[in-house]
């Protein structure tokens, strides 16, 4: 038998010893407008994916604790920032990204796999993490990745699909830029500065990705003796001296500087006519695995917060080569590199963007006069519906001013009234609930008079 | 900070001290096609609701554990059956159905939903119980409910709706059934036999339910003392007389038997010109919640398991009404009634269809001659893929014999052979990959060319 947890669970009551209706923190419930904003999108990402060439793959929300463990960007608590379970014998997590996975995968099949492998994939992906207002403990992601093969050419087009999935949605070159830099960069500087401890090159690394957040106040306390926060939590420094940390800043700061394989994917964005790119030596990315170009998606027209403030959004994505992630499962090198996508970060600063609509379908109520007649209904219902329009015979049992309140609440666009004269007459009245308008009209010619007003 | 699990987990290595490549039981990697079938179900599901009037939302996969623990089929462990972890100071589960969560989302939001609510929804749920084959711990789930009516034209209209979207995916009537039936049958037959005890009724449905895997000897051992399964568990039975248990067969083998929900229903049906169902009493579905009519919808084609024999391949969803579950979070009464199918074995079932066929779009190839042309292929590249042609230059460093061993491991249709003296002339080798075939063709002319081809 397989056991979950080793205590019977605490039950979560309110007052009245009922269950508690709301959410755990972290987790919210997604309304139909966000949803077909992201299905907008995740048909532009399937399209994209088709014309580039890509393979559709869909790994488990699960997999061993182990394999997808190690990667984690929390060094101090291998178990920390992913939801794991004791199975039978063993721990089990929660992915946390979608690369991870992708490592097993290809290190599990890889014989099978065509070489190089390029595959898309579009999943949930969960962080136990501190929630904190607009910190989200489950989000979905779109990935696409190219594995067994060192060619910088994948690296670029990487960007190139991304910036061509953007465009689809209805952003412009103005709206976004996507940023690269490469972490040979960084070993530069470390060689620089004689660091060649990894666990040291790591701590350097996580400060300088809290750039965006901390700026370079914050970032130096954490590469010099650490920092506490507003909470009062303490990071630990990476200890480094001050003149190495201003070296570091001078680095950083100096936009020019150039590695081997940057120059090489700035001359590809070049055949292909990119240009909407910035070279940006202080894009770090927090995971352990990058070896070589990563990249940063960023969007630069208004986002508010819920309380309407603009806020500074910050990147929708971004990724990197890895080429020694295959290789930890021992017994395949194949190195790689891939790109990740927010999708519900996309959907919410999409939502702001002015000129984006998107329209939603609401259904024609026909209400219910005598449940006798619900025959005539059902007819009407029929001819509506298989000329392809979203109706409904009223779903309740409330009379006919609980309908018109029901078809106002939905948003019905109209509503059929179709009591015993209009029935007899074969003439049922639509009332247009925008205009307030109603008509009589023959059976025969309801269909192109809705068609008018939807 | 939150914690997840109180010891440190153990890592699951192979005898080279490395990560294991393998998945945990009952979780399955899924391949481009089996995606791309999913796909177009779903696209058929969300015309269908759309047509339907439902509104389309989105809950989260994780829910206080209280909130959708009480309901689960296995009385006897309350955590047993979903994956729970301790969260700061409560327990949160994943879901286990998209209705449990459903009913906490109508308690949350009771004033603002319109009523009826009708809302669909598509989500992975997760069932913790002992993998075997073909059973998985994870899967995706289509639900449609109405909420907040006793309306009876709503449970008709459930059944009505699966088979529309059943036959949109290319099932005809011969293929599937609704089979429904009603709580209320097996009310009577307590009231008869003088069960009134909760626990007792639940052991009983229980038992009933299973009475498609086991035949009316093992659903009758339940009845009784009990039974032994083949890996040697025993499961409590009912403790039924022997004249009791023979009632309840009789009545269940009586399938004239019809109360009044199915009586109206029935009418409903007809109304609509559906006949695709068959009422049979012997139709239980395990759910403690279910209060009225409940459906189950059974593929009726051969399906074979991955032997290759034709198994009894049973339901692949079903539902029914359940008035009181949003009463259980206090304060509001909403009866309801929804229906649920099962998208992986759908997908599973579809995919044996002789007839059914879907197809899998893979790139035109590029060959790569020399690194120093790669923007003549980038331009070809470029004129393909905006003629809506999936292209892509080969992705990695190989060879030519490689580029083409790789072209053909991807099943691409065709090749691009653009050396040094095609650019020359301005004239790529067009290499037909199904029939061997070779064509010198202007680049004006080659979209037309491929597009005879793929």
């Amino acid at each position: 038998m397989v056991r979950i947890h080793p205590a019977v669970p605490k039950m979560t009551k309110n007052k009245k010893n009922k269950p508690l209706k709301e959410l755990p923190l972290g987790f919210i419930d997604r309304n139909e407008k966000e949803l077909l904003v992201r299905d907008f999108i995740i048909s532009n990402i399937k399209k994209v994916m088709v014309k580039y060439g890509f393979q559709y793959l869909e790994t488990p929300s699960f997999e061993y604790t182990d394999s997808i463990g190690k990667f984690l960007p929390d060094k101090d608590r291998p178990d920390a920032g992913v939801f794991s379970f004791q199975d039978e014998k063993n721990w089990l997590s929660l992915r946390y990204d979608l690369t991870a996975p992708l490592a097993r995968y290809v290190a599990k099949n890889y014989l099978e796999i065509p070489k190089p492998f390029k595959r898309y994939q579009l999943g949930t992906v969960w962080r136990n993490e501190k929630p904190g207002p607009g910190r989200f403990r489950e989000f979905l992601q779109f990935d696409a990745d190219f594995v067994c093969t060192k060619s910088l050419q994948a690296d670029a087009e990487l960007c190139i699909l991304v910036s061509e999935i953007l465009e689809n949605c209805g952003l412009n070159k103005k709206d976004y830029i996507i940023k690269i830099s490469s972490r040979k960069i960084t070993e530069q500087i470390f060689k620089q500065i004689q660091i060649d401890n990894n666990e040291q090159k790591l701590t350097v690394l996580r400060a300088l990705d809290k750039l965006d957040r901390l700026g370079w106040d914050g970032v130096k306390q954490l590469l010099g003796d650490g920092r506490k926060d507003k909470s009062g939590d303490f990071t630990k420094g990476a200890n480094l001296s001050t003149k190495n940390i201003n070296l570091i800043e001078k680095e950083l700061k100096n936009k020019l500087s150039e590695t081997e394989d940057l120059k090489e994917i700035l001359k590809i964005f070049n055949d292909y006519n990119f240009n909407n790119f910035e070279v940006d030596p202080s894009v770090i990315r927090g995971l352990e695995y990058y070896t070589g170009p990563i990249f940063e998606v960023n969007l630069k027209f208004d986002v508010k917060n819920n309380k309407g403030q603009v806020v500074q959004f910050g990147s929708i994505g971004g990724g990197g080569r890895y080429d020694n992630l295959v290789k930890n499962f021992g017994d395949y090198d194949a190195p790689a590199t891939g790109i990740s996508i927010g999708l519900d970060r996309l959907v919410y600063a999409l939502m702001q963007k002015k000129d984006f609509k998107i329209k939603l379908t609401k259904p024609i109520v026909i209400c219910i006069f005598d449940k006798n007649s619900m025959k005539e209904y059902i007819n009407l219902q029929n001819i509506l519906r298989s000329s392809g329009i979203s109706t409904e015979i009223y779903p309740g049992e409330g009379k006919l001013k609980k309908q018109m309140e029901y078809a106002n609440k939905i948003k019905s666009p109209a509503v059929i009234l179709y009591g015993e004269n209009e029935i007899k007459t074969g003439k049922p009245t639509l009332r247009n609930l925008i205009s307030g308008n109603e008509k009589s009209i023959k059976i025969s010619e309801l269909v192109n008079e809705i068609k008018k007003i939807i």
